[in-house]
């Protein structure tokens, strides 16, 4: 059986290009699946889960859940707000705590660039990183490349458009590893002052201009605008915003091409997206949601048989 | 096999007199069920359900809950504290998103009338209300005449008062269009400004002496007082209501008869019921709370069958 | 087949010591099932079981819900914070109204001392107490003496003592009365402040000073410092704390022998332990939190065999 090369999913950088290979390959098994009557493979009544969620996630939580159940795998789940943390408590110990009680994998949100990293290092458990801070979303990642070789065949040579805040965007960052490693053409378009100086470092380009960006691209991979950060004062306001970099079906019938639009979600309808727009058969935001399952199976399943 | 006539729960008001035979006669067995040591049966392993309550109530949520343990299928619960609503994001794109990821029924409780109808409309899931504002609470009705029904062997020709404030409530409301279809007599009594206009429209009337109502009926069902709405200028106090609408034990000693009393829970003890009352043999309040998970078992039975 | 004396886990002061010995058998049962690859067994699939938390409790909720997944029972958990308790229902109805919907044991934590007592005694379940105020926290006293037992070989004459905050401390008393029915010699040294003065009536004696009682025990159970408390006047400020009652490598070193030492968690550490401490291997904490569930699986267990 083919495994995976690494024992945790911490980031799309410690992957190659076999691994992703592999994951997409197991995905496709799984989303058949969830597409049968019976949604389950009694695969992991062996194992259980933690998820152990420091920010606030609707989707991504229930996703991995959903993934899980699907999986049969036990889950044991909690939010920051019910936790330790609150008492005081280091997040190794937290951690190892839930780990004495012989759980098997942690899923993790953190706040923190680099905490599913450190966790690695210093537990000894399986660590899947669930988004931490501004830096890694693994799994966005890959839903988001899968998606676009279902509808498109391959993401191998494929142009692609990243739009919005790049410089806060762990999503931006996965998507870049993941897109370029499997040979695609990526831009990054947004405001100047949201992309970051490092950028062209990772092998992409920056086109300012959204027009341009999308008579360019097969695939625009739009970001969501974080509303708490477009009241500081570098920022453009949200109506600048709208006008430069949002997507509008008037801008998208101007096109000579047809394009494909990705979002990890929640939508701001109206900001970088216009409800006719999202709803659009040029969507693909829903065949994400459900691939989320799919990649999210594959992923554990996978990690789940190194540790056996 | 007999079906429903409705492919949603949305209110009593869509439900014909065999719909509700239905409902009741399937309920029968899954109370045997709930009474066995055994209270599971495997019918609906192959179903996801969604709670996605964005009013807290843990009564109704942990009955739901169970019922559907008790069927075996796949469950995710969230309230809207944890959700992407807090985002911004709107209704439909939250609900679109947990269907993406496939799930088969939405258990929905909302603040807005008429949120569990625009639902139904406008995704493709079997949707049950769970309460949408003041609007309906369609299986709080049901498993109120399942109980009248149990205790007294039939609604028809029973005559019921619903005491309270029934300007706001749903479950007045949703009781009153699952009483008249049964043919049960109805009157509702309550503080003046709490009745609504239209109400003997619906086939109602109204007596604002609580003593004549109560000497009047077979079976009370007495509201919940919202003890956050008593601050409002217009309402009586809470001393006020108690004095004129509150059940004692004296009031129903000096009844020439026996009558029964529901109440939705939770009680506030010492304003609508005092505690003797609540207490009493009268009171059918805990038979509603477990007839509540028969009927609900009932209820998503009966649709998941429409979905397959 | 062996019994407990008694229905409910209420407090250590209504268990015999044959109820102890039969809970560590049984306990020494689960955690060979729960390291094994498959950690589960079926035994109560017949079982409902409700936690009902009052108080956060990440760890202590965490331990219950993986005990009663372990042995296969159908799981309800919620807190306060979600509760019908806010809307100003009584604990007995809350807790009546879940025992309606037929399940068949309640796991309960309350900040009021004998709120386990008092719902053991007015509704018909079976009552665990996770915690009831500053009064007893069974099942961390058990998984204590578990945890001695199984790296010392026995309880009974061995040497102990309890460091800390004795007067607000549940695990302080559930320990001093587990420890002494065991045979054990116990000991507690803390702030004056902090001692009760009936603490000789319950077969202890004080040590002030945390060098002398450390040279004297085998096993020191060192309890967490409650920040919250610490601001109060008469408190000694979490400086003096640390200096008169903290653990720390050096003091250890100075030691004419070896101890072992124990915290309920969650540490702060640099307070009542350094990090040094925590992480060494005189620390059985991690051991504490893997026996706390194969403890509460032997709870739930053989109290469940006496409702069937």
């Amino acid at each position: 059986m083919k495994t995976l090369s690494v024992s945790h999913l911490l980031g799309i950088k410690y992957l190659s290009k076999d691994d992703i290979d592999l994951i997409f390959e197991t995905a496709e098994h799984f989303k058949e699946v969830i597409n049968r009557p019976i949604k389950k493979v009694p695969s992991l009544r062996d194992v259980t889960i933690a998820n152990i969620f420091f920010e606030n996630s609707t989707r991504t939580r229930i996703s991995f859940e959903l993934a899980q159940k699907r999986l049969s795998a036990d889950v044991i789940s909690f939010s920051a707000a019910q936790s330790s943390v609150k008492k005081g408590e280091t997040l190794l110990d937290t951690v190892n705590n839930i780990l004495a009680m012989k759980v098997d994998m942690v899923v993790m949100r953190h706040s923190s660039p680099g905490a599913a990293h450190f966790l690695a290092k210093n537990v000894k458990a399986c660590i899947i990183n669930a988004g931490d801070g501004a830096h890694e979303h693994p799994t966005q990642a890959l839903l988001d490349s899968f998606t676009i070789r279902e509808k498109l065949g391959d993401v191998h040579g494929k142009k692609i458009v990243i739009v919005g805040d790049i410089l806060h965007s762990r999503v931006a960052l996965s998507n870049i590893y993941a897109l370029t490693m499997q040979g695609a053409i990526v831009k990054v378009c947004g405001p100047k002052t949201l992309i970051p100086k490092y950028i062209e470092s990772l092998g992409v380009t920056v086109e300012p201009n959204l027009t341009k960006a999308l008579n360019w691209c097969d695939v625009a991979n739009v970001l969501r605008v974080q509303n708490e950060r477009m009241e500081v004062n570098y920022f453009p306001s949200t109506r600048e915003y709208v006008q430069q970099f949002g997507l509008n079906q008037t801008l998208l019938d101007s096109l000579d091409k047809e394009i494909v639009i990705l979002h990890p979600g929640p939508i701001n309808r109206g900001v970088e997206l216009t409800t006719e727009v999202a709803d659009s058969p040029h969507s693909l935001i829903l065949d994400q949601v459900e691939n989320g399952v799919a990649i999210r199976m594959a992923i554990i399943y996978l990690l789940a048989s190194k540790i056996k």
